[in-house]
């Protein structure tokens, strides 16, 4: 770990924000969304970048359903929800501040830094979140919407053409087998509803934790909603752990 | 069930718009969020609101995140995350559209209708959701922001005087208490960092699948912390079922 931090070229604030182009009127938010929690306790001062985390995670969620409820307009809402972890889950978020080059800006306590604080997935994803919170409060919603397009609009656009997207059942498998080597199991646990319009409730698991359930008109469709839903749950999971 | 829908007053797009206190310029969009899936399903036709309700509760959580981080400025991100459940969780959002009285304007299939649809909560939430997304896609953010405020400005207001919210501890006893008869556990996991600046990792349990973590520089913040997440965790499980 402490090699790979090694390799993390260091940026002033300055540099970074010309990376992301855009110009902080108040240069106090674009460092506070560079504080990491270990910088705030080893410096026992001022803030860090928890609160414009949270408003940032909102905010990318918002601007984020906005693009693609636009451009997919033919998909149906169990989609959208797959394609938002491919664009604004951890994992992409932090691969995104090591394409701009963040952890190289962010402020660290000392352990942290020497541990290969600059290179976790979850000090960059929260940076990340914390840089579009700032640029939403600096400048107003137009500026983080210019921001996000600048920094997110090819990924989802993308997004369109990448055949998992539209098939949660074999993205989750894949998942699934990668990370428990194992299969998801599918059951189905009700059929209700009159002849023509049947509503079929599914159930898919991996172990007694790890399941969700779906409906739809079809099983098929059901079992592509209980896929799209445990999908989402495991990207939480990794993002709380 | 079938009695609790009897109770709710019918009443046509244009009176839910007016209770809103938004008139939109295309009224397809006011019928689109009013569209439950039973009701696209026996029509045969159409599309139904589950697509409004994915831009709108992103919308939802952007919009309250905004709100709070400047009205709770000294509240650190953990008790935001409670915040969020008491004013836009399904829960919530129900009982605003209760108040609305959305269910008398949604449009159901008959056999959801018959078993109370018009009462039931993921419908109300879900179409609350969908009502917001509608007033954006319709008049842009200053509109659904305005909307917004109307109906949860008082409840975010109110949020600074409930004892409960910045007590996650609490709160979590409580609806552990109440939902499974039994206390959360908390256990310390670990203790890393120099004297002067620890880091406590606490774990929450109620059971092997409802457990989570915090982290904190004390171990009544690291457990105010996984009383936090364990909170949403539950949130978001309620939600899903």
């Amino acid at each position: 770990m402490a090699d790979s931090s090694k390799k993390v070229i260091r940026k002033s604030p300055e540099e970074l924000q010309a990376d992301l182009g855009y110009v902080f009127r108040n240069r106090n938010l674009l460092v506070e969304a560079l504080v990491h929690r270990s910088y705030r306790k080893e410096t026992g001062t001022g803030v860090d970048n928890q609160r414009l985390e949270f408003l940032g995670d909102a905010l990318l969620g918002f601007l984020f359903a906005d693009r693609v409820y636009n451009l997919h307009a033919e998909k149906p809402e169990g989609a959208l929800t797959v394609l938002r972890a491919a664009v604004v889950s951890g994992v992409s978020l932090a691969n995104k501040a090591r394409q701009l080059g963040v952890g190289g800006a962010l402020l660290l306590g000392n352990g942290e830094d020497l541990s290969g604080g600059r290179n976790r997935e979850s000090n960059l994803a929260d940076a990340m979140e914390s840089l579009m919170g700032a640029v939403y409060i600096d400048g107003g919603i137009e500026a983080a919407s210019e921001v996000f397009d600048r920094l997110f609009g090819k990924d989802i656009l993308a997004l369109e053409d990448d055949p998992w997207m539209d098939n949660p059942k074999g993205q989750l498998q894949n998942i699934v087998q990668k990370l428990f080597q194992r299969e998801p199991k599918y059951e189905t646990l009700e059929e209700t509803g009159p002849p023509h319009s049947r509503v079929f409730r599914v159930g898919v698991r991996v172990d007694d934790c790890l399941r969700a359930e779906g409906t739809g008109s079809s099983k098929q469709q059901a079992q592509c909603d209980a896929a799209a839903a445990l999908l989402l749950k495991i990207e939480r999971d990794k993002e709380e752990a």
